[in-house]
């Protein structure tokens, strides 16, 4: 369950419900130029663990190479945008695009590919982008696993009252990691004691999985309409849903 | 969060936490049998979506063909259970074993595979194993999907009461479909307030993905053993965790 304001805060910068955006991204598979550069896809080695991408700023990030190999898993070396070339201050001439992972790892301005034994050794990848138990004061970072694929999620992005009749109209995204494709949204006018279902729009994305948000809308029935807290809940094709606490 | 008593019912047979056990399968992979048949793997054609079992009794059921030409899915046609011939009660001579789906996917005694346009017509695919909002009174069975990949669960096995001294022990398992490793087990012993760690015990399986059950331990704190009631929840590796309720 997603609440516009989070219950308490977390460590470093507060990103609330997320940061998101669909976009079409032209480029090239990353597979294929590890491929032409002598990696041996069907079996590259016991030691060929983690695809590490360092960007022309500092930053860098790395993902599991099998999320690279997997043919469906369509990671991209992406220098095109929405049919246009890559914007600067989305990574031009080069980024990675990482599909169902957290954003963390599609690094923009790419200057350099490892095929690596260990995950990247930036602080972004060894002590952030992770989380913890709700009570662990003091986080062991080297025992959490770095976020990859991201869990259900969902937002109200939209809650028009109209000026004279008509009913109040609600709308907002919904999201899953891994390719995950959203098959349900829930929406609650009573604090959480019942749930209806959300229309879900007709979205679809390019790929090889359900890489892509998927926009909802409901119409808070007249007499339900008491000026009261919305509440979202999404869930997904594995039947995941969102926690009401974390 | 599991409760051993599950606040209200669902349609059909009361699983509960479910039924699960941990084997190790010997047999073929689907794939390469289907290989051999003719089919081709990297093109099977658009009408080439599912893969139909049907048992020698009147079960069947089906997956997405995705999961079986995955090379990373370990779709097995299985002889073999735990080192010994497949014994009559989990599907002598042969059966399907789907890792990380819902078990009911692992058609036993099989008899018959086709790839399919369409998913198995048996009411066990269409009429059954599927889930809706929880204020649905009456489903329409066709918009849900049928569950394949299963969502983060958990279950308390055990708790153990020393006789005379000692720290009350608390044992159980947990699980999530998709080959998604178990990453966190939080246990709580105040209804919920506040969560603790569970050990995760050292549980490796074979195969491509974290098809495993993922074992844990809790030992009760001295101070908080008030004979209250033991919550559980599980965290797997896309950072999903358990909903209070559904």
């Amino acid at each position: 369950m997603t609440r516009a304001v989070p219950d308490k805060g977390t460590n470093g910068l507060q990103w609330e419900a997320g940061a998101i955006s669909c976009a079409e991204w032209t480029g090239v598979k990353l597979r294929d130029v590890l491929a032409d550069a002598g990696l041996d896809l069907a079996t590259p080695g016991p030691d060929a663990k983690h695809a590490q991408f360092e960007g022309a700023e500092a930053y860098g990030a790395s993902i599991p190479l099998s999320k690279v190999l997997d043919a469906q898993g369509d990671v991209l070396l992406a220098f095109g945008m929405n049919g246009e070339t890559l914007p600067a201050d989305h990574g031009f001439p080069l980024r990675v695009i990482v599909p169902g992972n957290v954003a963390a790892r599609s690094v923009k301005w790419l200057k350099k590919i490892t095929v690596s034994d260990e995950e990247s050794t930036t602080q972004w990848q060894r002590r952030d982008y992770k989380c913890f138990g709700p009570n662990v004061a003091k986080p062991d970072w080297s025992k959490a696993p770095s976020i990859q694929e991201m869990p259900v999620t969902s937002a109200i992005t939209r809650i028009q009252r109209p000026e004279a009749g008509g009913k109040v109209n609600v709308e907002g995204y919904a999201y899953s990691g891994g390719g995950r494709e959203i098959v349900r949204v829930d929406v609650s006018i009573d604090a959480g004691k019942t749930w209806a279902q959300a229309e879900l729009m007709g979205d679809e994305g390019k790929g090889s999985k359900s890489w892509w948000w998927k926009r909802w809308r409901f119409e808070i029935p007249d007499e339900g309409d008491k000026g009261g807290e919305v509440l979202v809940k999404a869930t997904d094709e594995s039947y995941n849903t969102q926690p009401e606490d974390y």
